[in-house]
């Protein structure tokens, strides 16, 4: 493992939007399965772990993101090591009895628990609304994004999220059915260019206007 | 601060779902709020900290919450040390204007480049449409929600997060007005019970089955 920085409280507090990377740090394909294995680890609704994941870091890949970001962060898109898009998958719910078999054969779960979760989940999954698909799925990728950044700090590189491209293109642009696959983020990752200006550390509202103990 | 594991990789991989709370363990409201003021350094989109929490640690808010928690979740809601309940702010952005002036008489941006921010986002978020809205303020919550239940761990304490309550009665049982906070999840936290049931640990999907590179 490539890890370069451990300590829990530096990672969180230290850890900054960066817009400016160095177009010459490169990450291996090895070391970003590294990063998104830790990811993983993020908890989602019933263990759906409703996400999907695309590493773009060619240059064809960087031409089809100018084709539904913002200009404004083409220069993340362009020198950045990679840009990692963050999809939902509203199906996931497909692959879970499968999952549950897994846990069964693995003697994590009894098979009660596994028939208990299946009979209780399934049928909620199968006649769910789209729109509670698409939140729920929303939900566990922003868990699994956040877990990426902060990993992305202990392998000692810096990240940007994005929002605010064109979403309805993004997973058609990509090749994913625009149904299944719904685009929650985009984060680049690499390494602040030593060259560009320092940037911005942002200000949070006071925890008093956001906090009511009951 | 009481910080107890500060081992970021094991912080990540040994976080896990932990349902029987040790009821005798309570969390003082100082120590919450270094908990809280630690989360709130996620980031967020265009930094308008989408984000609303509501610690339920009495008797008399625990009773609220099975108004609608599903029962099977009332172990945690009774036993935890807390439940913090973690909303969504669509309208958030009537504090941005205020929050960029202070950015700017902090001198951590000009005055040019706090305008050009608000020029350009301010007029997105009061055109947007509401579900643009509570979608952006679920990412963020979202996000805050992950560096909760990791600063949890770093704390010495676990957590579980629920959703599957019933999320029309969410806000107006806790007072608040549900067109502008959207229930996005609920974490209990404490201690795992010992004289309870060892937790599941639950297997991840394949990365080979998330991820593609382009």
């Amino acid at each position: 493992m490539s890890i370069v920085n451990n300590d829990f409280h530096k990672i969180l507090t230290e850890r900054h939007s960066v817009r400016r990377f160095d177009p010459s740090i490169k990450i291996s394909h090895e070391e970003m399965n590294e990063i998104l294995e830790e990811t993983i680890t993020a908890p989602s609704a019933c263990n759906l772990q409703a996400w999907k994941f695309i590493v773009v870091d060619t240059k064809e890949g960087r031409e089809k993101l100018h084709q539904y970001f913002m200009p404004f962060n083409f220069p993340q898109v362009d020198d950045s090591s990679a840009i990692v898009l963050f999809f939902g998958n509203t199906l996931a719910y497909k692959k879970y009895s499968q999952l549950w078999h897994t846990m069964y054969e693995e003697k994590k779960v009894t098979k009660q628990a596994m028939e208990a979760a299946l009979n209780t989940f399934m049928p909620l999954y199968e006649k769910a609304p789209q729109e509670m698909l698409v939140a729920d799925s929303m939900v566990d990728t922003s868990l699994a994004a956040m877990q990426f950044m902060l990993v992305a700090r202990e392998h000692g590189y810096d990240t940007n999220a994005m929002a605010g491209y064109d979403a309805k293109k993004a997973a058609v642009v990509m090749g994913l059915d625009p149904k299944q696959y719904v685009p929650v983020m985009a984060i680049a990752i690499g390494k602040h260019d030593p060259k560009a200006e320092p940037e911005i550390t942002t200000t949070r509202y006071p925890l008093s206007d956001l906090v009511d103990y009951e």
